[in-house]
């Protein structure tokens, strides 16, 4: 993974919606699916077209929902358990799940990697990754209470003093971008998103 | 559809991401694709999965991206060309498309369904509709020049007086609420996107 792409995904692909499951958990195989690529008629673009049943897969960018979580001027971090950034450290964040808000999103990722409950504030930042098709939405968040415990995904959860915070061994740029915009709408209760790329 | 669900989609249902080409046009048929559903290990909620090579294909929320476009203080609207609500009102928009950013993709739709050239401005809102799965994030857009016409997806491209605009006939419960939204934010430079559902 590049240093500044701000991914989530593994290899910055375009195809990082995919991830294998191991083939011997799986049922029988069976022959490879029908997919084929092109343009459906009145569309502009290549699509996946199954032949054996004419439905058109759509590959659409990905949203990744995220939470700077805050209980007396400390912050509320995540050591990460998984790949990519294994061991490095992040606020909650991860893709959106169906039939969910973008805030109910951010607040389950909360309460999934760090085990923390949150009132989802202000949305902070809106970031659009076009090279791996993510748009990311980061929310400023209050935690309710002081509790958090590491989650599945998590080695370990701490609440850091700003001045603590392992500045180095931050997983993504957007891990940074995000912390340095929060440090910018400080004080601030109404204002434009953070925005990258910026805008014009 | 219903009529407050805000939905681009034309059944409403959670397989909006689905669309169908005529069966004639395409390749010889071959088995149904062998997808099964169950939760990958490691993971909480079901996915697809596919039999035959263990890809896990996962589903998540799909964003809708628009612009409020402006010229002179009159405001471009499209008459939609197709289903769903097929007839009526409203400014450019569309799901955004992969290697784009919002930004892109807002201009994108203005560019193909009002053949209209725009700066896009601040995000006006950030609209959650989770019954749909869908995250609608709607600009405001400066006209660069007055030339605007229907792209294939509209019947007819026209700029509006604001009092002129067509209220009763526009094509979704967003439409409204960004329009309502626009007026709010209406003088203002750096605010909050408005936000439905109303956080808290």
């Amino acid at each position: 993974m590049s240093e500044d792409d701000g991914s989530l995904s593994e290899d910055g692909g375009s195809d990082e919606t995919v991830r294998k499951v191991e083939p011997s958990r799986l049922p029988l195989p069976l022959t490879p699916p029908p997919f084929e690529n092109f343009i459906p008629e009145g569309d502009t673009r290549k699509r996946s077209v199954c032949r054996s049943c004419g439905q058109i897969l759509y590959q659409n960018p990905r949203i990744v929902v995220g939470a700077v979580c805050v209980m007396n001027r400390r912050f509320l971090l995540v050591r990460r358990a998984i790949e990519p950034r294994i061991g490095a450290w992040t606020f909650p964040c991860g893709y959106m799940e169906m039939n969910e808000t973008t805030r109910e999103g951010a607040a389950r990722e909360v309460r999934e990697e760090a085990g923390a409950h949150v009132e989802v504030e202000d949305l902070l930042a809106v970031y659009s990754l076009p090279h791996i098709s993510q748009v990311h939405m980061m929310y400023r968040a209050r935690m309710l209470t002081p509790d958090h415990a590491p989650g599945e995904e998590s080695l370990e959860s701490r609440l850091f003093e700003w001045s603590d915070i392992p500045w180095d061994d931050l997983a993504f740029p957007t891990t940074h971008w995000t912390l340095r915009d929060y440090a910018r709408a400080d004080g601030r209760t109404d204002f434009a998103p953070f925005d990258r790329p910026e805008p014009g």
